[in-house]
C-alpha cells in the first residue's frame, strides 16, 4: 500500500497533465500589464514574457495557422492572431519558479522558439521562469566558482559508456591533497541528468552557499536514473527485486549502476573520502523514491539521505533496515506546500525514535523545480557537518 | 580588399540562406528507402531519419495545419499530410556531417520536436547528422576520458560574469604536478560557446587522438566570441581598432577579453605552461578571422595558429607582424572542398618564406561542422610537439 501510494504520488503530475490536456481555455484577460522577458529566453528574444502576477504571455508568428495555443500547467490557452499573422496569448498566473511548457500550432506540439530548452516531461522543450522573492540563492554571482564537469565513463553493469555531471567546488583544484565528501543527486521521472545542472542550478546554489560559509565544500554527482532505459546486462538484471506485480522493479536498475559503477568510479577518479559518513544520496520525485529504496537496501552506505517531493521514510522503513539508524546523520524530507505535506509528521515520527529527521515545506510551490532548488539549498546546509 | 573578402566569405553561408529562403520545392521523390533515425534524435524518436544518400525525412503530427515544410540547406521542402494528420517530407541528399535545420508550420519557424537542440544560425534549434565514412574519430569510445568543464568567471573588461567550457585531458587529475599547454578554440558567427563541445565533439576528438598517441594531452578553452554581444567597459571599448567604415571593429572585442581576462584566468586557475610555445589559438569561420587578427595583433603570444574556414594568412600578414614568424611553430589553414580552396596555395606561399604552414581541405563538405571537426582532428595532431 505504501509503495502504491508513493508510485501514485510520483505519477500524479503526469496523470494530471494527461487528464487535462484537452482543457482548452481562452487567453487570460485579467493580466496586469507589467510583462518582462523571461530570464530563460534565448538571447535577444522579448517573448515569452512574465508579469508580476506570474502570468505568461507568449507570441509566435504563424500567418497561415488556424489555431495556436500555449500548453502549460495542464491547460491550453488560445492565442489570438493580429493583422500581421502574429499570435499572442496570456495564461493565468502560475506558481513561482520553473515550468515546462510548449506551444501547439494547428495540432502540432512544438517548443516555443523564444526560449532556451530543457529536458523534462520526457522531451527537450521550452521552459519559463516565474520570478520568486527568494530567487537570489541560485543566481550566478561573483563568488569563487566551482565547475560542472561533463563526463563519460564505462559501466560494467550495462557494458556501455554512460554520461554524468560532476560538480567540483571552487577550492577543489587548489587543494591537491584534500579529499571531499560526495552527494549523489538524482532527477525525477521523465527527466535526465541535465536537469540539476540546468533548471536546478546546482552549481550556483552550492557556490553561493559555500561562499557564505553556510555549506562545507563537497562534490555532487548527477547521473541518469530512468530505470526502463538502463540496459543492465543479464547478470545484474536477473537480480533486480520484484515489484508489486512480480515483474522486476526497473526503478532499482539505477541503484545497481550506482553501487557497482558510479560510486567506485567517482572514488577512483576524484579525491573523495570513501566512507558512509562522507556520502549522501538525494533525489527529487522518482529520484527521491530511488533514494529511499537504495538507502534501505544499502543501509550503511549513506549517512545523509534526502527525499525531495519523493515520499517519506517511515519508522518501519528505518527500523527494518539493519544499521540504517546507526549510520544516518540526517534524514531530510521535503515537499511543496501544494503537494504532500506529510513530510513534517513523518520527520516528527522519526525523531521520536532518535533519527535526526528534518522536514521542509516549500511555500507556494507544487511538484516542480523551485521546490527542489529550495530543497537542495536546505539539505546542502545540513551535510557533512 | 582582403578584409572585405574575408568578411564576405564569412557571411556567405548566411547570405545564401537568406536569398534562398523562399526557394520552396516539393518533397524529394528519388530517395532510396533505407532510412534510419538520425543519431542526434531525442531518445525514442524515430524521426527525423537519414538514408544512405544523405536525404533527410522528417515527420510531424499537425492535423489542422495547411502547410508543413522542412527548411534545410537554403531550401524548404513541402511535406505531405496523411489521413491521420501526420506530415512527412523528404529532402534532396545533403553533404555528410552536421546541419542545422527547422520546420515551418503554417508560416511559423519552429524546432523539430524529434531532435535534440544545438545553438547555431543565431538560435537554439534542430540539427541532423548525415553519416560520413570517417565519423568514427568523434565517437564516444571506451578510452581514457577527459572532461568538459562548464565554468563561470569574472571578466574585468566587461565587469560581468562570463561563461566558458574547459576541456581537461584524462590524465590531468592524475598528475597534480604536471602543467599543460592550452588551445583557445572559437566558434563562428551566430554560434556560441556550446558548439565545439556539442556538435563539434571536441572532447571525443581529443580523447580518441590522445588514446591513440596521435596528440599530446592539452587543455582546450572554448568561450563566447560574438563581438556585438560583448559589453566592453568604455576603457577597453575606446581602444578597439577601427574597421573599414571608421567604426570600432567589434569582432576584436573578443580579443580584448581573451588577452586581458581569459588567458590570465586560465593560467591562474589551471596547471598551465604559460608561454607562447605552449599556447595555441584557432577558430572556425568568424573565429578563424578573429584568430588571424588576434595573432597578428599579438604576434609573440601564440606559437600555433589555426584558421578553419576562416580565410588565410598571407605572406604580408606574417611579415608585417614583428616576431610572428619567429614565434610560430605551425600555421594551419583549412576549408571544405565546397568552399574556399585557396588554403593550399596560401600555405605554399608561406612555406616559401620559411613558415611551417599546413593547408587542409575537407573533401565533400562546405562551410559546416564536419569541415571543422576534421580540421580540429588534423590541427590537434600538430600541436605542442
Amino acid at each position: 500500500m505504501k509503495r502504491f501510494f508513493l508510485f501514485a504520488m510520483m505519477l500524479a503530475g503526469v496523470t494530471a497533465f494527461a487528464q487535462q490536456r484537452n482543457n482548452v481555455v481562452p487567453s487570460f484577460t485579467g493580466a496586469v500589464e507589467d510583462f518582462k522577458p523571461s530570464v530563460v529566453n534565448q538571447r535577444g528574444h522579448q517573448y515569452p514574457m512574465v508579469n508580476s502576477q506570474g502570468a505568461v504571455r507568449a507570441q509566435l508568428r504563424a500567418p497561415q495557422a488556424n489555431s495556436v495555443q500555449i500548453d502549460i500547467g495542464g491547460r491550453r490557452y488560445e492565442m489570438v492572431k493580429d493583422e500581421n499573422g502574429v499570435w499572442t496569448g496570456t495564461t493565468e498566473p502560475q506558481d513561482v519558479g520553473f515550468h515546462y511548457y510548449q506551444l501547439n500550432v494547428d495540432g502540432a506540439s512544438v517548443p516555443d522558439p523564444g526560449t532556451i530548452y530543457f529536458f523534462g516531461a520526457g522531451r527537450w522543450g521550452s521552459g519559463i521562469e516565474i520570478p520568486s522573492a527568494d530567487m537570489d540563492f541560485w543566481q550566478v554571482k561573483n563568488v569563487p566558482q566551482g565547475v560542472l564537469e561533463e563526463k563519460y565513463y564505462w559501466a560494467s553493469t550495462t557494458e556501455t559508456m554512460r554520461h554524468c555531471f560532476v560538480y567540483l567546488p571552487a577550492e577543489y583544484q587548489k587543494n591537491p591533497d584534500k579529499k571531499y565528501p560526495v552527494l549523489y543527486l538524482q532527477h525525477g521521472n521523465a527527466e535526465d541528468e541535465n536537469g540539476w545542472g540546468s533548471q536546478g542550478h546546482t552549481a550556483q546554489i552550492l557556490d553561493n552557499l559555500i561562499a557564505e560559509g553556510k555549506a562545507v565544500p563537497f562534490i555532487v554527482v548527477i547521473d541518469y536514473g530512468q530505470g526502463q532505459n538502463i540496459p543492465l546486462i543479464p547478470q545484474y538484471a536477473s537480480k533486480l527485486p520484484q515489484g508489486q506485480n512480480g515483474a522486476p522493479n526497473v526503478s532499482d536498475a539505477f541503484a545497481v549502476v550506482l553501487i557497482n559503477d558510479i560510486i567506485p568510479m567517482i572514488e577512483r577518479e576524484y579525491r573523495v573520502i570513501p566512507d558512509a559518513q562522507h556520502r549522501a544520496m538525494a533525489g527529487l520525485s522518482m529520484g527521491g523514491g530511488q533514494t529511499r529504496r537504495t538507502s534501505m537496501a544499502n543501509p550503511t552506505t549513506f549517512a545523509y539521505v534526502g527525499l525531495f517531493s519523493g515520499g517519506v521514510m517511515s519508522v518501519e522503513d528505518v527500523q527494518g533496515s539493519a544499521g540504517y539508524k546507526e549510520t544516518n546523520k540526517v534524514l531530510f524530507m521535503s515537499s511543496g506546500s501544494k503537494e504532500n505535506p506529510r513530510v513534517m509528521e513523518a520527520a516528527e515520527a522519526l525523531r521520536g525514535i532518535g533519527v535526526n529527521a528534518v522536514g521542509y515545506v516549500s511555500e507556494g510551490t507544487a511538484h516542480e523545480w523551485h521546490t527542489w532548488r529550495r530543497s537542495l539549498y536546505q539539505f546542502a546546509q545540513l551535510l557533512f557537518k
